[in-house]
């Protein structure tokens, strides 16, 4: 029989005793405040319906969670098995006892990872499960979660107040209706659940499905989009579709920083090339850019917070995406430039205290060299947390000891999980408060700062800096 | 009132009880030796006027060290609000009472950053000052720093002494004539300041006020700038005249480490060019890339230890930059590749041992890569400590964990403190010097040196290096 | 007299004492472990002969170790006075004492280096020296080891077997006829000594010895190279005959991973420019990156694992490459791309599981960015360990840090000591150990894995990892 586990109550912190004992204090004072959750890919359409259900524990831990298949892949094991499935239709793994069985056996992978880390969480906190997952229990582990999603308890909404969520944004589509996040709002339920408005579709006119969203994009606002002055009312209408619907804040990812500002004219004309499908060379690329700054233009005035995530290379396994299509663990970060692809906005509104541009990396060599020097000088920058990769223990502690000293705690904008995994979400919360609570006391054993600003500054890390940035007030 | 503070005596160092006795014990081996301060910006006027006083305290702290209100302007702070003035003469704040008050309530910005730690240390041990600054307490500070700055003892040749300055070198142009540090030399008074010689000016063709700068360097020189041999010949003069006024070493800013040997007819042409403001394409690039290797040559005749900084983007806000010039917090670091850029340099010179070449970065990423490898192997290479952004708790760390096992302590120069700010000279070394000792512990804790071995690296990382490599026997 | 030494028990280990504590457990866990060597440049030669005598002192150490002539010529010793070869014949000191006297009086240079810990430990270890090198002992440890080379049991098989080698895989040219490992095997002595196939001077269509190697294959091979296909035909044939003498791998240099799949007209077309020697512009590099998916279509026919090591600016120091020649400590890291560069190999293999294609930096920024992200997702990649620079303490825990959490244990191979200098090989598994086991430990205090996994972990990194990757069951 499997030996009992409990997660230590001083995971995460180093091991000195002094040091220790600081965090430990420092973490108890901000370890059960709400949860502000500004960034995120859950699912809206859990919370619009009240009886919403998870299916089996695959399909709620393992089939969503490209983190966890990625690695099962790498070792070898066929996404098939694991019941992702196709896009042709073809079949996959349908019986989910196997599926979780081969997680099971392969848990060890997952030593030392975040993954790993917010899984047994999870597992434990969220369902009780008091065992290491391994080949061997796999199946009792399986029955014990299974019956747990039936009760009610474990509805989304429940799961949703249990977790002491104040706030969670999704990401949605420029052209997306929000008909869930309008559900939720009529429901009268009190959660709040705020939609983020996302115009990478739009705004990218070298993706396959750019027409396709052109044409939603017209649909959804009631005009045909031919033109560029249309686009851009057409952004502008959306963008306040959302804030009415409870958005305060757009999101824009883009392989790279580049910005750079067109004529009306330049445009337009790359627009219209654009709409015949005869857009070449650089045009996307500096269309795009342009966007980023119209769409700076557009915060100032309606006061949305936005975000940029540049730097990943989507779809590198073609194989992959052909069979099984987008976010199915194949995206690769790049090398990503930031002090000159952004100069042409930040000259233009860089220096405007009613932006809030947030950057995220993948690159953690611009930590140092670029991000935390221009956060630390431009009124309307502030730098998001470590990303995707990085939002880890280690990746914190970089990011921490890289940023810090040239940007000021300040000029961030505390955590965000970032997860289409919503039980995940306590788990992950709860490590970047240790991890914060640690390096923070690291500071204190040092004589860095002193207990009073060490108390102030986990609040602020814990919650207060996310829901200012991201004006939940 | 305020809790009175001290400065722990521990402070800097890691928490494990054995690494910080024994960085205690290191650290007491060199706490006070003189400073050695080879490179860095002060005004030597103040050097020159026996009873130059530094006016309020904002004019003294705050107003002249764009590190403090670059931070201060990240969150939205005007710099007309600070006191900074603007080109155009346009009325700034001139109630210093008022600008000291922003300041103080805005020092929790500080918190975790070397700023923050310097000013600590210089508010408690050049000032007297034992609470933490905020804006409770911040006209009482301001009155305690104002009475002082009145007293002889604040006059800037005495509290040279009081720091223990062993020699403090400047940073001047080509064309300066050096009326300060002829003054000093003059006055009987016995510090020791030297100038640097730093030809940027005259060698970068492309900048707005390099025409302006050959004509002074023609009036210094006492004939006109016309050729690129008299171009040559004025730089070996004014050499020559800086080595007379006591200086060591030169110093070189480019934005790129670019070298490339141009025959003297193409030098010739491209300064004919520039002359005539035609210079273009690749001219400015090449034109200083070759002056760089001539720069070398001359090191190798006169003995004058060669510094080269590259890597900043200078004053990447324009508007900025047009209200108030340069060097205000808006200079951003940009990636730099020193393999191949330094290849034509370090062929023709690079294994002449009479050469001394320190390479300074603030882009990290070179430290293991490319930097360290290069010092490791190359008799004219050493490496400069981590600079500017770098130049903290953490970089320090980062710059030890990174360069020491490839390039080896002795390949590096020790500590300097690149400071406008003379007042926190005395916390910037006693920072690193902290920083060294802590790392150097570190070292005998893992069994990686002998404590005989670490206290022979103490000596010389907090004052034997920085000497020897300045040539300040 | 000089102080004994003995070599910490506790060295590497972190200072905190329940860390240290489980360190220690888990390194005496492998401690005694037999080591798996599974790439590095040991001279074959060594163990053909059961006589082979290393020489003196400086030949066995110092000479052949570019390592640490490098760190003395970069303090302005001459190779010449270190008794390095010149190319032309020219003499150098050849009294081996005063080499010896030298590199004594500079020993202090490797304080905190890889090279500095691994010296002390193989004096100590595998000559009984007890004292720290210095210039007065010079001459009495000249002696102390000139004395035991002359016994048996410091014939190079005496002390294969003394240092519990289970399997030394040497790196060996294409065209190499392997006779020395021709004589191993007929010799009848048990050690495991296995070649490695490295055509990198057959696919480098740009190096100047190209065409003699293309010679010399022929020659091997009993048939002219005249056509890309004699040329595919050549390299299968060579890879069987490797794999018959043993061989598990092949190793690939580069300058980048670039990688390109060209039409076998281009190849051809190209092949043949080589041979009149008119390829230019592009075409090496292409018919590199070719070569690289070719080699990796033969991986999964003859199941030889495929290492790649790209990145290094080979003899960027001219002076020492045309007076000495190769490997003189002149190589200097390049940034380096792997996303992109990989991406036409990973299409058409990386999903393949009976690929292992084992991916080497020097790049450290490329851990967390591009390398732990891709070994994370591709079944046919593997991370190596730390390389060339980075394999040190700092280095080990870098590549710990940032890449663990993303690719996960179970993607990395373990370690090798990429040495020329054999009797270092038990010093730096040693070191490696260690440094994993207080990393692992590090875990288990921070509550991240408890100590059954970490005991599973330790076992791996030390052994089995290595050995399954290189399929040496």
């Amino acid at each position: 029989m499997a030996e009992k586990i409990e997660l230590p109550v001083d995971r995460y912190f180093d091991p000195d005793p002094k040091q220790k004992e600081i965090a430990q204090h420092l973490y108890q004072q901000v370890a059960s405040k709400p949860l502000v959750c500004p960034h995120g890919h859950v699912d809206p359409k859990m919370f619009a319906d009240p009886d919403y259900q998870f299916g089996t524990p695959a399909d709620l831990l393992l089939i969503p969670d490209h983190y966890i298949f990625r690695m099962l892949y790498s070792q070898g094991i066929e996404l098939e098995r694991l019941g992702i499935q196709r896009l042709n239709g073809e079949p996959v793994e349908s019986d989910h006892r196997k599926v979780w069985q081969i997680f099971a056996e392969n848990f060890y992978l997952f030593r030392g990872t975040p993954t790993g880390m917010w899984l047994t969480h999870e597992l434990y906190d969220v369902f009780g499960v008091d065992e290491k997952l391994s080949g061997d229990n796999a199946q009792k582990i399986y029955d014990q979660i299974s019956v747990s999603l039936t009760q009610p308890e474990f509805r989304p909404r429940r799961l949703f107040e249990r977790f002491n969520i104040e706030v969670l944004a999704t990401t949605d589509a420029a052209n997306d209706p929000l008909v869930h996040h309008r559900a939720i709002r009529e429901s009268g339920w009190k959660g709040r659940v705020v939609p983020t408005f996302r115009p990478d579709g739009i705004v990218n006119i070298d993706r396959p499905d750019w027409g396709e969203n052109i044409r939603a994009l017209g649909e959804v606002c009631g005009y045909e989009i031919n033109s560029y002055r249309r686009l851009i009312e057409a952004l502008e209408n959306r963008r306040a579709y959302f804030k009415a619907m409870g958005a305060t804040a757009t999101d824009h990812a883009a392989l790279t920083p580049f910005t750079c500002e067109l004529s009306n004219e330049e445009a337009e004309t790359i627009f219209q090339y654009a709409l015949k499908g005869t857009a070449a060379g650089d045009d996307a690329r500096r269309f795009t850019g342009h966007l980023l700054i119209e769409n700076a233009r557009m915060s100032i005035g309606d006061g949305l917070v936005m975000q940029l995530h540049p730097g990943s290379h989507r779809n590198h396994n073609q194989l992959i995406y052909e069979r099984f299509g987008t976010d199915k663990g194949c995206d690769i970060p790049i090398p990503v430039e930031y002090t000159r692809n952004l100069m042409p906005l930040l000259r233009k509104y860089g220096n405007d205290s009613r932006l809030t541009l947030i950057l995220f990396t993948i690159d953690e060599t611009t930590y140092s060299r670029e991000l935390a020097p221009l956060a630390g000088h431009y009124p309307a920058l502030k730098l998001g947390p470590p990303w995707w990769f990085n939002d880890s223990l280690n990746g914190m502690r970089r990011y921490r000891d890289e940023v810090m000293e040239t940007a000021g705690l300040y000029n961030t904008v505390g955590f965000n999980d970032d997860t289409r995994a919503f039980p995940s979400i306590p788990a992950r919360h709860d490590l970047a408060r240790r991890v914060d609570a640690n390096w923070i006391a690291g500071l204190v054993v040092r004589g860095i700062v002193d207990l009073e600003d060490a108390e102030e500054m986990i609040d602020d890390t814990a919650y207060g800096l996310a829901k200012r940035a991201y004006k939940f007030e």
